[in-house]
């Protein structure tokens, strides 16, 4: 039982109206603008009246930020952070406070959005590129990505690439017995619906016999044990398979690469170099591959391009992603990146560099050998004479009585479970003192002293398996070694980028609202911060207390019963909801059904996900409204009736409008047998006015990176845990970890995540967020979300066509303009708009999706009116640059839409001859000169850069040469 | 006793590595370029070989970053966060986490320095010139400075200024009774020196008989009475005399302003206005006067001017400032304000707005009235009826009891001293909850339901005293009140500006070096931040602990025995040494020694500081060299043999070099009695190398804020404790609220500041700066400091002459170059120099001081040679620059110096018609165009904005009237 919130006496302030942009007297006169005689009345416009909710949200009394404090620290209190020596892939690091406060704390880092415009991101591409150089030096291999969710998706990434990529046609995957159990069970979880098997064994004696397309082998072992994997990896080789390592990135430094062993793929956490365990998450996972391999990466990948003036500018490379290209057929369908936690990594390697980082591996690994000293002096052998910073004893029957002993000394150590049992794992890092080394030594029943030891102690890397020459050589790792040089790098790269934190971020579908400060607090809590994943149960009572009271609002808002918060980004939740119909359909003995109906205008990923959890798509066509063609519905419903598994609808639909069908689609979809998921990409329109759950869906995502504040990162983290009505309950991920009995993890399907609660630390965000607002403040967001996309759709419809609004001409919390119209008379692209906007300050809207050629602006409640006006301005003012070429006064190519956006370089340059003036090109429409936000290079060259693929830090030499 | 300091087994990280800018190979470079054979050989060439120190640092191991977070966690954890009611001018407030994050925590604020050079600090100077508009408004009066030390302080200033300005002749100063007992003490401190006597009585009844130059009155006073001062302001008009009103900040949103009671001055503080209470600050105080006093305001005043453009800039107006004038006849030695605690008051007021602050205080208001309602019906009865916050009342006998139980609640209460003798103050505040109220009755005795009492509690503003019309009209005010848009603002006016987190300031005397985010953080954390500076003894232990321990190293570090926190900036510090000198002289019967000598070449606050402690100043001359010619040392002391109380004198000098016949001055100037005051300022140059108290000196303050790591703040806040040798600890200041027994508080001397330590909440920066550093580390930072000022004097002194060299060519921790034969043979003035920096992306080193026409570069151990040299190549093309102009290619007037800074308003004149290109103007010798620097005005013109005193918002259309 969790204690119920105590708040105090009275808020102080109402948290909702910092929250929210407009005041009560911009509303009044937006509601005007609008021709809405109401709130209420807009909203009796804009949702249709069978959906509505009739009870109230029922959150309690909104906290005021104070208060919410005081209870976050109440909870904190009950989290306890103990030593974790479990290692398993998460282990404890040393955050440094200058990146803690300048990239985690910093709203100029953390606000940013994905860098789809590049011009604007420029700072975040370089680190992120640092991060992508990190990771090919330390693997060894060609190419590296820009993260993954965590290391047990990138597995499963790497078995799908394997499968595609091997020569061989079986359907088989290898998988080391000594991974980690997480990864193994993911793997699982992912193979089934693809109808893959996978074999465990020991690589070094059980591969021989096996035919499979590839194979994955942990380095440093689990447990551990560091084996020579060159062996088992031309075994592989030998049978046309691909060689999958997931390595530890510490040990890296130390040992022989991944590629030096032969490996065609490394993959694994980048969690020990600074970013905090959590409770799970977020992280960055990491891949590399051969360069042969480097067109099937899947994820994002920042590539070195040029721009306008041929000078060297970053991009995300080869944006033809997986799930776009290949829709039904794909076997992955992610589509983020953990680019704060990626750029975090990042920056902690720039600050220890090479030298840096080998003391700290050396100090561990040092640690680790003094400590196995002690435990065979104890009359403990470990199980491996070579490792790198974990040994793992057999306790035997003394197994509980040193796990208590330990425990009582505030320390964690792994249980082996499975063919592991009676075995303790000790694994050391970054924080483990000799004071922590002799308490082990206590736990296991001596008193010995580290210094007596150390004399004796012999290191434990194999000569044979040692690292040989240099490796992060670039000037970048080598530079910033002072606070003050790393602080000035930091701020120079955010410099270079716009975020929410300088203007507006209008994204369609992204719902960039406020990240609150105070929701942004409690995560940089030790209490939060430093809990292993797998730590006791007991020890987490916070972080389960939060998730209980969580999960209920979730349920409250969204109609559901059950919640998962295992999911740790959208496609993850989609991708979890499939399984879990695919899950309740198979308990019903109805395992045929496998047709998943999506409408043509869907996001990529439903298409993806549908594949992955063993489905077939079936396209449904939409109107020319752009709605769901219902009759077609109906007739494919039918068609598939026996066969049908779900309906995948997106609500209020891609193109932001509340759908009068929704109902009529459900019940459509359920007389045939199936069920209904429901995208909850746009919850933001619906919270506090329609619970999806009541009009019919069976299960949705939620992104609490959009509707519940969780700050995009730069590209991430995100989370989406699903919901689900109570029948599908049952159905919801597991987790082969979880730490205490209650009704999750009961379930039939595997996990999705490495994670038992995805990224636990984050959820304190949304969490905090929902304790502040409470259900009338949400309800209130929900309603000045859509009237300010309402208020844009208004200003802006005599200037743009306003493509697709429901009967009575209401959008719902975005709208789509349409330029394309304007493209044909003048040549004027989305892109060139896109562009001209980065001159008044703004960051683009979403382009071209989900209609090519048009743009879709989504406000969110915490835009002012003030803001909101200036981005129509704007958008008003490029419409008159392009009357400008209408009307013959510029040719498109000389005009500053073209041109755009306009720099330093452009300004300077004395030879200026453009067919505008310089203010005109650099300060549109009288923008501000003094707070003007300069973008550090023009326009990329996305072919160029994908021609000439370049995803590492090259010599410093080569940029110059690129930029020829 | 303390607990001993618990390390942890091994720093992972040495912290000095951080810190400090060069590395070992720079190092072993940068030696060469000097012709320096090692650190230590030059160190011998540096410091007189006679002082320097024998043994080395005793500080013990220095902690890695993790430790000393641990370690202070483990302090805080010692200090316990009651509630404190105590009120007497410090109040709880709620710091909204929005500024809290990207103000107190975000080093582009924190670490700016002082806003001298107004081009780059237009966003700081505008944060400032809010706050004086807030001031201006709420007391009513014409002209707010930009803020002052404490209240206490802000009162003596006051009592000086209308001792200045007042008709009468007299001495005699009345103070109100129910003035704050630490204002009192701090004012009489104040009055004794100088001759003038404080008449202590209440206003309403005492005051007619008395002949007094000013009166201060406080309102509401500090027992809670709220008294109608206007009969009292009269009789003091009557006799020619000034009224002072010490005012609460918030009442006034409910109160007649002091303006319409007739006031002529109003002070106070800002602190609860957002600023933690700290244990005593630092907060912001803040002084108005009528616009008739103006050009007497002690203090920074921040003044609208215009730039080259004709467009307004915000500039420190009036900088002539009070001891630059008047030096030995000044009544005023303050050369400092509290800018980032005025920022974040400021910004407090701009979030709440006037409509939010008024709340607040009718809140607040309606809690003190139940509670005095509740306290009627327990038998108490409040001593006054009318009161805004605070309610006293008689407790008699049953004192004890009820402060006992209010303890046993976490609840500190007010016990009256000297005629408050039995009386229980309770002061309520913005963070007083309804459980707080019930809690304090039920400490009076009984159980209370608040609502019950609030049926038929009435408010307790007399009608006569109520606020009439509006405040905080200007649009600022109005402008932010959604925290997206906040976060907007002051991200804007951070980006204006040019600090640490950018680029070097190489600014001679001021020490900025590298404020660690580790250093920072403890700071903002409650353990530190909410305790009331006169919260019981036994609930800061934490605290105490730490002052223990820093004053020991401090001790330590400077050879002295004794050290006093109290004083809150350099010049109160001079100010304390000086105060115990003649406590000393008097305690020995030599009253009449009163002359105190003073180089010419001394910082005019030390005249000022003489005067203002009873003395007279007679000043020594200096030689060719720069040094303090000892010969006329010698003569001057011996004429003034008798009456000679001390001298004066700067270590390093304020010229940059050791002198070599320091301890020949100490000795000369013993030997004729007097004692030896030696300026701390430079005291970076000495840490581990020489010890003050050891080669002579008797007494000096310590700039925490240069050597020992606080940051500027854009001005402020600054700590300058004093160390004394034992014959000078008895005359340490003392404290009337000293909460223990200890040695502190013997003294026989009075307060110089309202808090018993000072600004207690930044000790913590100064303190993990030591404890991460080690004796070692403190010592590195020495000799790098050192190093790097001879690598700039190498790197430059054949571009420009480096004036003022030890006898061995070694300058000290800075250097002086002197630019004025060019300007004979070129006009280029020092300020075409300072500003042409700005283009190169630089502050400006300090500007005509000491030797006027010159430039002082301090670069500070934590600057890089990267950074150095960045530095010295703008210099050297700066220099090639105004060669250009000696071989006629320019005229001064035509130059890219003269125009300098360039902004983008230069930039984009498509009408450009200058002698050198736009690139050549705005990105000199190459410098990035990518990560430019744009200042936002171009160079201010000083003459205009004092012609034109503009200090608070005017109605927004005058700006353009302004510009024209």
């Amino acid at each position: 039982m969790t204690a119920p919130i105590k708040p105090l006496a009275e808020p102080a302030t109402t948290f909702a109206r910092r929250h929210i942009g407009p005041d009560p007297r911009d509303v009044a006169s937006m509601l005007k603008t609008v021709g809405a005689s109401s709130l209420s009345a807009l909203m009796a416009e804009t949702l249709p009246a069978s959906i509505r909710q009739q009870a109230p949200l029922n959150l309690g009394r909104a906290l005021s930020e104070t208060e919410a404090l005081a209870h976050m620290r109440d909870l904190a209190s009950k989290n306890q952070v103990f030593t974790s020596l479990i290692g398993q892939g998460y282990s404890g690091t040393i955050l440094p406070a200058v990146i803690q406060r300048n990239i985690l704390e910093n709203p100029a880092w953390y606000t940013a959005y994905t860098p789809y415009q590049p011009e604007i991101s420029q700072g975040r591409l370089e680190a992120l590129f640092n991060f992508q150089t990190m990771i090919a030096d330390l693997t060894g291999l060609d190419v590296a990505n820009a993260s993954l969710l965590d290391e047990a998706t990138a597995a499963a990434e790497a078995m799908a690439l394997a499968e595609r990529a091997s020569q061989s046609k079986t359907k088989s995957f290898f998988v080391d017995a000594d991974v980690h159990p997480q990864t193994l069970a993911v793997l699982r979880t992912r193979a089934e619906p693809l109808g893959w098997t996978l074999i465990v064994g020991d690589p070094l004696t059980e591969l021989d016999s096996a035919d499979v397309f590839g194979g994955l082998l942990q380095y440093p072992g689990s447990s551990g044990a560091l084996r020579d994997l060159r062996p088992a990896i031309a075994a592989l080789h030998a049978k046309g398979a691909l060689a999958v390592v997931a390595a530890d990135l510490l040990a890296l430094t130390l040992l022989a690469a991944p590629s030096e062993l032969g490996a065609d793929i490394a993959i694994g956490s980048a969690q020990r170099f600074g970013v905090p365990m959590g409770y799970g998450g977020p992280h960055a996972a990491f891949m590399a591959v051969r360069d042969a391999l480097k067109r099937s990466l899947p994820g994002r990948l920042v590539g070195l391009s040029v721009d306008s003036r041929g000078q060297p500018a970053y991009r995300l490379a080869l944006q033809t992603r997986e799930q776009h290209i290949r829709r039904e057929k794909a076997t992955s369908n992610i589509c983020t990146a953990q680019v704060l936690l990626a750029i975090i990594a990042s920056m902690y390697a720039v600050y220890h560099g090479p030298e840096g980082l080998t003391h700290i591996a050396r100090t561990v690994h040092r640690r680790a050998a003094v400590l196995a000293a002690g435990l065979r002096k104890l009359g403990f052998r470990p199980r491996s004479d070579a490792f790198f910073d974990t040994v793992s004893v057999n306790a035997g029957a003394k197994l509980d009585e040193i796990v208590a002993r330990a425990l009582a000394e505030k320390i964690n150590l792994r249980i082996g479970q499975g063919n592991l049992d009676g075995v303790l794992g000790i694994a050391l890092d970054e924080t483990t003192t000799i004071e922590t080394v002799e308490a082990v030594w206590s736990a296991f029943g001596g008193k010995l002293n580290y210094g007596d030891v150390e004399k004796t102690a012999d290191d434990a890397l194999p000569a044979g398996m040692k690292r040989e020459g240099t490796f992060l050589t670039h000037p970048v790792f080598h530079a910033y070694r002072s606070e003050t040089e790393l602080l000035r790098y930091m701020r120079k790269l955010s410099d270079r980028d716009l975020a929410l934190d300088r203007a507006m971020i209008p994204l369609g579908s992204c719902t960039m609202k406020l990240n609150a400060t105070t929701e942004m607090m409690p995560l940089t809590w030790a209490e939060f911060g430093s809990l292993h994943p797998f730590a006791p149960h007991e020890q987490a009572q916070g972080y389960h207390a939060l998730f209980t009271r969580l999960e209920k609002w979730l349920c409250d808002i969204t109609g559901y019963d059950a919640i998962s918060l295992q999911p740790n980004s959208g496609a993850q939740g989609e991708y979890a909801g499939l399984l879990a119909i695919r899950g309740y359909h198979a308990s019903r003995g109805e395992s045929h059904r496998n047709v998943c109906l999506i409408p043509s205008s869907a996001h990529g990923t439903n298409p993806a996900s549908a594949h992955m959890a063993g489905m077939e798509v079936v396209v449904v066509a939409c109107d020319a409204r752009g709605d769901v063609d219902v009759a077609d519905l109906g007739a494919k419903a039918a068609q598939h009736g026996k066969n049908l598994a779900a309906v995948m609808i997106t609500y209020p639909s891609t193109h932001g409008v509340f759908e009068e069908h929704i109902r009529e689609i459900c019940d459509i979809v359920h007389g045939h047998g199936g069920q209904v998921y429901l995208d909850g990409a746009n919850l933001n329109a619906q919270v506090g006015l329609a619970r999806p759950g009541e009009y019919g869906a069976d299960v949705s995502h939620l992104n609490l990176h959009k509707t519940f504040c969780i700050p995009h990162g730069g590209g991430g983290p995100g989370m989406g845990p699903i919901g689900v009505k109570a029948h599908l309950k049952p159905f919801l991920p597991s987790h082969p970890q979880i730490c205490h009995p209650e009704n999750r993890g009961t379930s039939a399907a595997g996990p999705v995540s490495a994670a038992p609660y995805g990224s636990a630390s984050i959820l304190t965000i949304s969490y905090i967020y929902m304790l502040m607002m409470g259900g009338e403040g949400l309800t209130r967001a929900t309603e000045i979300a859509i009237l300010n996309a309402n208020y844009i759709a208004a200003k802006l419809e005599s200037h743009f066509p306003v493509l697709y609004r429901n009967a009575r001409g209401r959008v719902a919390h975005e709208c789509i303009i349409d330029p394309r119209l304007l493209k044909n008379s003048t040549g004027v692209s989305v892109d060139d708009i896109a562009k001209r906007l980065i001159d008044y300050g703004f960051h683009a809207p979403t382009m071209s999706f989900p209609v090519p050629g048009t743009l879709m602006i989504e406000p969110t409640e915490s835009e002012s009116k003030a803001e909101i006006d200036r981005f129509c301005e704007a958008m008003i003012a490029i419409r008159r640059e392009i009357a400008e070429i209408e009307t013959g006064r510029w040719k498109v190519e000389a005009s500053p839409l073209r041109h755009a956006p306009h720099t330093v370089h452009d300004i300077a340059d004395d030879a200026w001859q453009r067919a505008y003036s310089r203010a005109d090109g650099c300060f549109p429409a009288g923008t501000s000169r003094t707070d003007k936000y300069w973008c550090p290079v023009g326009r990329v060259d996305n072919v160029y850069g994908d021609r000439n693929l370049v995803c590492s830090c090259p010599p410093v030499s080569d940029y110059a040469e690129a930029a020829e």
